[in-house]
């Protein structure tokens, strides 16, 4: 197989996604970050402090989660789509306070309900 | 789209890959490494302590690093495809001597040269 990079009208799609799940992550709008992760139990999410397998482990996680001190700055992002149905994306970001360096990575697959996240893997850069 | 997941003989295949890139990591061999990477200016790395864009920066950063400490235990893993060509790996480890968890995610694409990492992520969970 071998696929067309950036198809432009697909990368436009992926970075809608990509910019509603970081509206809805500052702003802890629950229903959407749930919305757009894959409802599968083979949904992975690690993040900053924890490893959730499945959609189950990754909403439940939401439900309990603080809502405060989500705002962070995004620094850098790369966003690149494989065909017209699989992307990545990526992000390093900051936080008020701290001198440290966040990044997300997610995988993105278009399903019939919209493009979804598949894989995600959140860290604080050592 | 729909897709076929965890299709048997495409989850053989990934899991080889999988499996190869582990041993080629412990071992520090830098060619296998590069070798299955994809080779684009598209490939991403966030490792746990650089972020990394692009198959160059990869390839620099493999060159030059210690190659002593890098054994790990496998703590768990998941391997997940999507219809024939796409997967994403999760993998846990940890480090003899440390009480910390490591986690390694890679998202794959079938390429004619074979299974490919095109995105990458490791980090240790605070």
């Amino acid at each position: 197989m071998s696929y067309e990079i950036n198809l432009p009208d697909v990368v436009a799609e992926v970075a809608q996604a990509f910019s509603r799940y970081e509206h809805a992550l500052v702003h802890n709008q629950i229903d959407e970050l749930d919305r757009l992760f894959w409802h599968s139990p083979h949904t992975m999410r690690y993040g900053a402090g924890e490893n959730l397998y499945g959609h189950a482990e990754i909403q439940a996680f939401r439900a309990t989660r603080p809502g405060a001190g989500l705002a962070r700055t995004v620094t850098r992002t790369q966003l690149t789509t494989y065909g017209r149905d699989f992307a990545t994306t990526h992000l390093e970001f900051s936080r008020a306070g701290s001198d440290k360096v966040g990044r997300q990575t997610q995988t993105w697959l278009r399903l019939p309900e919209g493009w979804r996240v598949v894989s995600a893997h959140v860290s604080v850069m050592q």
